[in-house]
């Protein structure tokens, strides 16, 4: 099958104000393109769950910082489009940059609190960009659900956050992260890596490993499992942290005292590439 | 006739979700209450124009700065409802602020440029407050065309931008200044004005007046037209200019020389009651 291409938000607008009111469900799976097993994992879910799939695949300028990776950013269309096409895909949304900030563009959704922690310290304006796109892309399409990767966790919560506060009309669902063989986490940036700091990238599902295995046993420290993390990431020669944190999964604040159910969160940059990776894991009852 | 009177986010979104499955088009007027002559115009309008009429009575306290008229500013409910009432209002929005803001709250819209000049210059915040609050009235209502007054220009430029800029699927329309018999913008802030305040007030439109005379007699240099409006406004002795300014009407950008259309806008504190006016002036043809 072969999915309607749309190249600008007037366009998808009209489609799926059609889909609507024909009475369809619509399921939308908001990407960056250069689509790997996570995305795919999503439209499969999307497929089952909903009349409609749309997939929008736009490198979002407005995520990347001025030193980031955004013109390096993989793009595979032609391959993604097909993946697309090969799951169902009703239609793939891919505007141009100058349809989604034409000239004299001025508007941004901002988050207090959420995004100033974690990636947000990082990446000051990294959430604005994310919130901003998303928040178009559910008024141009007006989803019945979008699908997002667990992988991105910050991203998730910052998002149900934006849809809960401004009354967007959606339903937001997260999908299990999904992972190489080893155990690292999929990511389009993956591609970026030597074939030694592939290797080396395990080092982050490594410690998500241990900080389970810690949990498990009863360490409610959350310092403890920091630090342990942060030592067996250091073992790796070619990482850098970019932090480890214990946090609560819906205020992302620091937790002191693990219990009930924690998010580890790891930002590990491997040579040059800037990776994530995070779990949550639940305290065993005292 | 009694409009129905909502006071939560859900109750209206039901109330309207089921006026657009029945194929109605919705109008609505967003307001802070002490209704005026302005407001009802807008009422009217949107009562001739759709199927269903929603006003919302809101005193936003984020569009408030702290040191602003948040707590003395006018409440007149049950007037309020009673005028909606008599124009054919099918229902009332009136949440408290904890429905609009629950604990946790975090996320806002903000804007390049347009906010930072004019009122924003002096309320760095009220932007940011208003776009948030229209955007949620525009999400919970999903209204097919949302009512404000030209009296509020910038307000209109940067809602007008935001619904462009975030895709909003709605229309905005603006609808003219209404005024006392002799020139002074109706707003609900007059009330704070003692008679002889009330008798200064008049400084702000036929500054406005000046303007229009000297730009149909020829005069082409807004510094000179600024000017002239500063001298007329000084010379009320309890009148403290806050700007007077002659900008584009679509980016708000400082004009040097008049021609087309230029926005003439005024901020002026009378007494302690901040007022504001404006007027849109063609330059004759050369």
């Amino acid at each position: 099958m072969h999915p309607a291409i749309f190249r600008t938000s007037a366009e998808t607008a009209a489609f799926c104000s059609q889909c609507r009111r024909d009475g369809k469900t619509i399921g939308l799976v908001p990407t960056m393109g250069a689509l790997h097993e996570g995305h795919l994992s999503l439209v499969r879910r999307a497929r089952e769950e909903n009349d409609v799939v749309v997939v929008s695949i736009f490198v979002n300028p407005t995520q990347f910082g001025p030193n980031e990776d955004l013109d390096k950013y993989p793009r595979t269309f032609e391959n993604d489009v097909a993946l697309c096409g090969s799951l169902g895909t009703d239609a793939i949304f891919a505007p141009a940059p100058a349809d989604v900030y034409p000239d004299g563009y001025a508007t941004y959704i901002v988050q207090e609190r959420l995004t100033a922690v974690l990636c947000g310290a990082d990446r000051p304006t990294h959430f604005r960009g994310v919130l901003t796109v998303c928040c178009k892309l559910f008024n141009i399409i007006a989803p019945t659900v979008a699908y997002f990767g667990q992988k991105d966790y910050q991203q998730t919560v910052v998002i149900r956050r934006m849809v809960a506060d401004l009354c967007l009309p959606l339903r937001i669902e997260v999908c299990p992260t999904v992972r190489e063989p080893d155990g690292l986490a999929k990511s389009s940036r993956n591609r970026y890596l030597s074939d030694s700091e592939r290797a080396d990238a395990r080092c982050l599902s490594r410690a998500l490993e241990l900080a389970r295995t810690m949990i498990a046993q009863g360490e409610t420290d959350a310092w403890a499992v920091i630090n342990a993390l942060k030592n067996l990431i250091a073992s790796t020669k070619s990482a850098k942290i970019g932090y480890v944190a214990v946090a609560h999964p819906d205020t992302l604040e620091p937790v002191e005292r693990i219990e009930g159910t924690v998010l580890v969160a790891l930002a590990v940059t491997i040579g040059g590439t800037r990776l994530i990776d995070n779990a949550l894991i639940e305290a065993p009852t005292a």
